[in-house]
């Protein structure tokens, strides 16, 4: 499908639901783009529920995010549950602003929803000429290294490094696979390339479907990734005043008032940074050897779907359209 | 060995070697707290190779930072050579100071020194009652999850976050294990208790023995840690103006000029972030279940060493007495 449909016709949808028309437009474009780069467990596919969570009140469309307190750079924002994805653009946005002032921008809000993907900031924030630095928690779905129960949340964290040839953005969460991920190795029937989780046995594991009948994801690094789940938890709550992952509701359908932190670093004073950047890329390389940076596949699945149309699941396209 | 006597042994030896007095006393007790609190690689067993490196001129015992830019709330400094732990508890002093008026402060510091165990200035800003967050880049000693040859930096990441009841302090490289563990479990004959890296037919192995030889530990996370890794040089080196990890020599002995990032968020306007902590960490640990947060390990093993003595390796210790 062309991008551009795809598009228009998600923000048809949220102007049918009462949407402002740039909201509408705003957030339709957030999915649209997710899809396009080809994260399409956060793009359109989450569209359904992103609607259904407007229907059962969790989000309220209306909810724009309204600063609390501010000390210097630092500002602390309440999102009023407003749709997840306007509100991280909005509060990235704000960490830019401060940035551009102060050099450095730190935007924490408090009592929002699901920002859908979360490079989508970081993209935003590297688009801008600025490193972009930005973390959510999430509802409890990972074990800490050393229990079985969930207890931490699977918290994504978002590093960008702008770079005229292509910017570079991590966007990762703290399992060494989604659930999308395990899902989609599953029905291939493959085994995971490594060790995903444990077996409830309490084995490590390459098999997805044992770790999805388990619900015992592995953290990225184990004991190391459990902990950094758990900081970026206590930082975003406590820099935001708003939940932390124990206070957040089990049921995806109805994970509302999370907490995030936005960074913004500008470069403009510091004007060799992109020939710092190159150097650093170039030196990733070696002969015969596939290191990729982080994002760059992302701009050849952007290229590839411009040009040859975004992939849709036709079951998820009936859905929306008949929204 | 009591630690006071640790503590003012080093500080002995600094003099001599021409440290003025504050600046002993510091370095030293930096060094001799590392060892007090568990992280023997990275505290006295390193001293020897501190003075060697004073004496092969890659340190110089009189460099001390110096500020080079100013934007706003960040600070670009120039570490002029001197001693690395110095160095960064200068820098995470001065983010501190920042955070004080702005909220948030950050220090980028070029053309420094291995800051030995990152963690000190992680202890250093949650014990003034600020969430820190910093990193390094070292010499190139990680291959990026696709290649075999080490072209990445195995950098640390430090966060810590302040609460009353223990500090929660997440300090961890990119590997999976440091050489330093490699060894450690080569010598007790123990395989790893995870996949470590590859052996020298690129097969992933839990011999520790193996991976000393072949080169080739394992980022967090494969793909996720190496990401990581990269990014956190980037940022370190467009902020500061330093070196990448590229520009650094090879050699342990020859690392200088790498380049650190310092961020300190003041929570002094955020009244309840205590309270916010202690509910996560309380929400951590289930019945029966064993999970520790960051940090905890250290304060057992500080209250011990302090009270049974510090462990001090007699070698170690005949070659600085030596010194």
């Amino acid at each position: 499908m062309p991008y551009r449909e795809l598009a228009d016709t998600l923000a048809e949808v949220l102007l049918k639901r009462g949407f402002e028309r740039d909201r509408a437009s705003l957030c339709a474009r957030l999915f649209a783009e997710t899809t396009r780069d080809g994260v399409y467990s956060h793009g359109v596919n989450r569209f359904p529920r992103f609607l259904r969570m407007i229907d059962n009140g969790k989000i309220d469309i209306h909810g724009r995010p309204k600063l609390v307190t501010k000390v210097g750079a630092v500002e602390r924002w309440d999102g009023e549950r407003g749709p997840g994805n306007l509100n991280a653009h909005a509060c990235m946005g704000r960490a830019l602003e401060i940035a551009q002032a102060e050099g450095i921008g730190c935007v924490a809000l408090a009592n929002t929803n699901h920002w859908m993907r979360g490079g989508s900031y970081g993209w935003q924030a590297a688009e801008a000429g600025a490193i972009g630095i930005c973390w959510t928690n999430t509802l409890p779905n990972l074990p800490p290294w050393g229990g079985a129960t969930p207890r931490l949340g699977n918290n994504p964290l978002v590093i960008a490094v702008p770079r005229s040839n292509g910017h570079v953005v991590l966007d990762m969460a703290m399992s060494q696979f989604s659930y999308g991920a395990l899902a989609s190795y599953r029905l291939s029937g493959k085994p995971l390339p490594v060790d995903g989780g444990f077996d409830s046995q309490g084995n490590l594991t390459r098999d997805p479907e044992a770790i999805e009948i388990s619900q015992r994801p592995l953290p990225i690094g184990y004991w190391k990734g459990s902990g950094l789940a758990l900081v970026l938890d206590m930082a975003a709550a406590m820099l935001s005043g708003g939940a932390a992952t124990h206070q957040i509701p089990l049921d995806p359908e109805r994970e509302t008032g999370v907490s995030q932190v936005f960074l913004a670093f500008h470069l403009r004073a510091f004007g060799n940074a992109d020939a710092i950047a190159d150097g650093i890329i170039a030196s990733l390389r070696g002969p015969a050897e596939d290191a990729r940076y982080p994002g760059e596949q992302v701009i050849r699945i952007r290229t590839e779907n411009l040009a040859l149309g975004v992939p849709v699941d036709p079951a998820v396209w009936r859905e929306v359209a008949g929204l």
